[in-house]
């Protein structure tokens, strides 16, 4: 499992590379960044994952976050993995932004052309937290998660499906129930199949009906996201977090809308979010 | 004179806006951004510039500068023109990054192809800031000045030649003595010509030689730049203003380079220090 560095530089103290390696789940060279706070000679470090949305890479947030003061401050280890297999794999490219290329929503396809490279779920779940713990100062024992749009639905079903695993969970702007909204049943349609079944283990408001659970969340939503009312309604996840006594803290922030400029203001407060609970 | 609007974010509680207007100066349209922290009605606020650096748009610092918390914090507006004029001017393009597009290196090229249109310095100092002013909640009585790399030799520049407008001037990285350096010898040669007794005005270093004063200066650069020697050379700046006895604050970061990872993580210290100066 060997890593190549695409570029590394000194920053807030510590060192934000960007790597490239050859996946064995997408069959496909992936990008990912890493940033690493300054530490102690030795020490083990926290280690938060980020999910990006629709159309991103890596590097939207790892040039946008603004992340990487409040890691150098509170000692957090920081992975941005892209969104999908790039390259010339099946299927690509759809011709859309919110199928197929960038838009890998966080699922292993079962479906032609996609089901060869399109596992996302299996990426970000288990061949990238190994090659992560391989080569870089993480402790396995505390890892938390928070994803933006796309990003936000990966990071809560991730977490509901690993609560063992991730100590702490919060997103911006998630698509909280893609069983019941547009970007949703086009993608687990198109990756998963018809088979409503099939989709329940992906999306975060089915799986809390059907009995899982977590430690509690945070999210983020702005009141002028475009995409608030058809595709993200974190109103069902409200609910669904109610009904379920998930204790949970939902913000609609004013004026704030669905770009990187909503995400990095609030960044800060995730981070510290995800800070209390890894460092408990 | 009207300005368009492109873009208009909320973030960190204010607004980031990308706005485009004609430009007498250039006579092309020039694009630049403003962030607007959150104020009172009918407050008038200091007012930051902010010069990039070679082959940079208003847009490099504005997504990854990591300004705007800080900006909100203390109450400052933040401009980011662009730096140089764009679209179908005589000499464009001249298959150089460090001349011609993205290297308007803050004159008015006295020289064809390009005096018609490469007058940054008149558009800085003359043009945007009557057009801010115009469109903008700005204070003009209280104005600071600060840049990277080619925008640390416009603002120190800028900021010897009106030390009556400025109140504070800082630099990231800046080209400290262009007429000792190959990119500036190479852009003043272009834009002004073969006579050195012209590029004084424009060289921080010659213009203290000369007489001009500042009250004070800040100046970081990254000791892994790979610039520092060859053109940046800030030991000039830094025995200029020994002799002329300009107090200065002149640091060497280690590990760092000449990235906007760097500036991201100076830049908080380099906006308190304007907001002391600013609102004294």
């Amino acid at each position: 499992m060997s890593i190549e560095t695409v570029s590394l530089n000194r920053s807030h103290g510590g060192m934000q590379g960007v790597y490239k390696h050859s996946s064995r789940e997408t069959g496909t060279g992936m990008t990912f960044s890493v940033y690493v706070p300054p530490h102690q000679d030795e020490a083990k470090l926290p280690v938060v994952w980020y999910l990006s949305g629709l159309t991103c890479t890596h590097a939207n947030v790892t040039e946008k976050g603004e992340f990487r003061r409040s890691c150098a401050e509170l000692g957090l280890i920081f992975v941005a993995p892209d969104t999908s297999p790039r390259g010339n794999v099946p299927g690509d490219p759809t011709g859309a932004y919110d199928f197929g290329l960038g838009a890998g929503f966080y699922v292993d396809a079962t479906q032609p052309p996609f089901a060869r490279n399109y596992r996302m779920w299996s990426y970000v779940t288990k061949e990238l937290p190994e090659l992560i713990a391989s080569h870089f100062p993480v402790d396995p024992k505390r890892q938390s998660i928070l994803g933006h749009s796309m990003g936000g639905h990966g990071a809560l079903t991730i977490a509901l499906s690993h609560p063992e695993r991730y100590r702490a969970a919060t997103a911006f702007s998630p698509i909280t129930a893609p069983s019941q909204v547009p970007w949703g049943i086009k993608a687990l349609t198109g990756y998963l199949g018809d088979n409503r079944e099939a989709w329940r283990k992906h999306d975060a408001v089915a799986l809390i009906e059907d009995g899982a659970r977590f430690p509690d969340f945070l999210v983020d939503c702005g009141d002028a996201d475009p995409f608030l009312v058809e595709q993200l309604r974190p109103e069902l996840l409200e609910s669904a977090c109610a009904k379920a006594r998930i204790p949970h803290t939902f913000r609609l922030q004013s004026g704030y809308d669905h770009s990187y400029y909503f995400v990095s203001t609030f960044m800060a407060d995730h981070l510290r979010w995800h800070a209390a609970r890894l460092k408990a």
